[in-house]
């Protein structure tokens, strides 16, 4: 890894997730130079004047000419019409990368316009806060954290191992996953708890037997437990979108597995409600 | 208020709960003595140490008697017998009083036995950490937190000020509440997440697609959102048992709603997704 470098970083979608990579790399000393392609204009300006930039522009074609790497850091929607609108201009030997959180969708929409002398590598940095833009990227957002590469069969070793060491460099534990098995295992550990999240907070706020609204008496652990249920809806619709398939059928399983519990307290069955919670806890603590 | 004191608290159960309102009673300098009574020696032995109680005793007949007010803070199902082994050996004009997560389980298990000269005020300080024992205890638990007391036909107006008084000193915000509102309420704001939690883990848990737990993946958005499936499977069987009919409707409600949710991922509908999410945004954004 000692000799790794990208002379120019093009970063599309300068907010958390893109503005962290390029500060993470820039600390790290192993790029060049770092353009910031994006619409907002305020954005685009504050990240320069914070470094995580070294220059910016809202044209998606001057911005990745020549760069080595275009790292995709725009909402899941938009990757495919992103790549398409970039791919005439890309350099030959260009890997593009990005970092959504659902891998075959991205994959299907960015595939079809693949230039055969560009490189894709699609990847899903699994890092985040409540935060988002320019201002809220951070160096070591990507530290123990893990991030998940899903080459298909068009993508190259070289490519595939120059974004390993990528990720590596600004800290990540980088795995090399099926594109089915990351959609599955996101849909379980990740898109299923959000779905849960939002279906409760709504459930109990439509409770309506009272006069007033029970949110109210809710306390730290409810507010807490709750915390996702705040997420942006906008990604949240378009994550549930494009991972459709494997978060259907987790939301399944899930059904199946309340209505066993539902049953057991509807019908008193203490011995077996007691071996439930027993085997969530070993299962939660186990991995705490 | 000026006037409020207890010239012999006795706690029943000298744990988190019981531990800590002995301590904020005695930091606002409003109680003679403290006694604690319980049947594992090493935790009394403890509690006396750290100053939670001033004597203790194994013998709850002893430890009740010339109590003023005898503070029940033993798990919910337990309730019941503690009653009416105390019972008898209360002074007249004592005040029973509880901190149960359920409220009608636990006033029919203690009213049949109570006598005419003993007041019950029972209540709920809804407070608590992960930690139990007496050495969790600490005197400032209460402080800003909500506390429910759920006055029967049978409760004294000048018990339920005195038990009010008690629970506002240590710094509690406190409700007067009917009964099945309380219990109601409670199922929704906090017996439903944890049965949503508990069944969250395990479906998870469950997903044998793989050869490892992909548990193993959850970043710390999962883990944060399962905390509450670490708690102790005891006290919530109890809990789930002795509220089931106000839990059965909330478990049912979730399920209309995850159900509807469901139905929306796996047509598509992209515009029922982002207005349910959305609504949960904001009634969740409103309460924090």
């Amino acid at each position: 890894m000692n000799d790794f470098y990208i002379d120019k970083l093009a970063v599309v979608g300068v907010g958390l997730i893109g503005g962290s990579l390029a500060l993470g790399l820039k600390a790290a000393g192993v790029v060049g130079q770092v353009v910031g392609i994006g619409r907002g204009l305020s954005n685009l300006e504050k990240a320069l004047e914070l470094g995580v930039v070294d220059a910016f522009t809202q044209d998606l074609a001057k911005g990745v000419a020549d760069a080595d790497v275009v790292f995709l850091a725009t909402p899941v929607q938009s990757l495919g019409s992103v790549s398409q609108q970039a791919m005439p201009h890309l350099k030959p030997g260009a890997i593009l990368t990005d970092g959504g959180s659902v891998k075959q969708a991205v994959i299907d929409a960015i595939e079809p316009s693949l230039r055969d002398d560009v490189h894709f590598v699609p990847g899903h940095p699994i890092a985040g806060t409540e935060n988002s833009g320019a201002d809220a990227a951070f160096a070591t957002l990507y530290q123990q954290r893990r991030c998940i590469l899903t080459p298909t069969e068009r993508t190259a070793e070289v490519a595939l191992e120059k974004i390993r060491q990528m990720w590596q460099i600004v800290g990540s534990q980088v795995e090399i996953m099926a594109v089915e098995k990351h959609d599955r295992v996101l849909a379980a550990i990740s898109h299923l708890p959000h779905m849960v999240a939002y279906a409760l907070v709504n459930a109990v706020g439509a409770y309506d037997r009272y006069d007033e609204n029970i949110l109210a008496y809710s306390a730290g652990g409810f507010r807490d437990f709750t915390r996702i249920a705040s997420s942006d809806p906008t990604m949240w619709r378009d994550i549930a979108l494009t991972n459709r398939a494997a978060l259907v059928e987790m939301m399944e399983q899930f059904e199946n597995f309340f209505a066993e519990l539902k049953e057991d307290v509807a019908s008193g069955s203490d011995e077996r409600l007691f071996e439930f919670f027993r085997r969530s806890k070993q299962s939660r603590d186990e991995i705490i």
